[in-house]
């Protein structure tokens, strides 16, 4: 009855210490690691990030700028090897724009043409949209246009050296899966296998993080359960 | 063509500052809320802790750590009303153990009988066990009545105001889900349904986090979806 130690007391006296507090404290995070691999998704988070591990580590991916990063390489890829895919729309789509927006499109058509939208002007504030990107198996919506083209007239001049990047950041932002969008387990899966072959997989094509990281060491000690 | 604003170069150029830098940031996370609730549990992440969400938060739960938790309370509260369930064993299991050892346990044999172990002196160095705590639907294996010995032996007096908080403390640790272990969505519904409904969730009975929770906002921060 001699052999006494005072550990677990002191173990189950901290309990009372942590009370009912309520207190804030701090989880690092390591935002880039080299040779990026999932080993298994674990689900989708506010319909918004997907939860992926590897054996040392465990990933919040926001959906919407993975993709629009994938998206957004494959674009400036095609474009560079002339490549885009298009699909020609049955009936011409006709689309009323101001008459600056006709102007400017007029002036820059050759970029809408290199992107995928074969378009004639027809009339003062009216265009002809012939044929439309086809992206991610599918035709983009001709509407789309008229997004690319606020995006572009907002940004800048459209044959400034950036243009291109432009471009497909635009197209890219408009056709990729949205926040709120409930992914299935093969959905997640596909984009995550074409996250881990990007050359630059860590920011969107607008510079916002793609991933979080938190090491599984971090977690292990947030939890005490290493020191 | 004179609409022109920086906006959307910045952003593209801010992508470039990123670059390939290795950094680690903080994420802070608040380790208490009252009315804990989950909504929604997302998976087991390294087998060992429970992803789950509700409308404004995300939460890893400590798989090991809140089972204890959950099997101290009940383990405390079937004391204190004097209903600990226990099972007879059809013949009785002899253990040895050393001298000194039952002695301690013959001087507190009242202690083990509270929590479940009817036990009985056979020799210098022997004892036999002919009833265990019956815990979470099945009888406890025998062998657990020596690792509590060890915790109680090792954590201080036997009759110190702490015994029975010690006493349900190493119950609850040697009967609980081990990290590591594969759990289904229904087990994980059950675990966390049973920890909403305890006194202090937040804490194991040696006083480590249970819960680790990050806001929605904070992750869209970090993020860059918010400001």
């Amino acid at each position: 009855t001699d052999i006494i130690k005072e550990t677990n007391t002191d173990k189950i006296k901290t309990e009372k210490s942590y009370g009912n507090h309520h207190h804030v404290s701090k989880l690092s995070f390591i935002s880039e690691q080299k040779g990026l691999s999932f080993d298994k998704i674990i689900g989708q988070l506010f319909e918004t990030y997907i939860i992926a591990q590897n054996n040392k580590s465990f990933y919040l991916i926001d959906q919407h700028a993975a993709h629009e990063k994938i998206l957004y390489e494959k674009q400036i890829a095609k474009q560079e090897s002339d490549s885009i895919a298009t699909q020609q729309l049955i009936t011409p789509y006709t689309m009323q724009l101001s008459i600056k927006e006709v102007m400017f499109l007029e002036e820059h058509i050759s970029l809408f043409k290199d992107i995928g939208f074969e378009v004639s002007v027809f009339g003062r504030d009216t265009i002809l949209i012939r044929e439309v990107p086809y992206i991610s198996g599918k035709a983009v919506s001709p509407i789309l246009l008229r997004k690319i083209l606020d995006d572009v007239i907002d940004g800048g001049k459209g044959d400034d050296p950036l243009a291109k990047e432009k471009m497909a950041a635009s197209v890219a932002c408009h056709a990729a899966i949205k926040a709120g969008e409930t992914l299935s387990m093969s959905e997640m899966r596909e984009l995550l296998s074409q996250l881990e072959e990007l050359k630059a997989p860590y920011t969107c094509p607008h510079g916002r993080p793609t991933i979080i990281c938190i090491s599984l060491y971090e977690i292990e000690k947030k939890f005490k359960r290493v020191q």
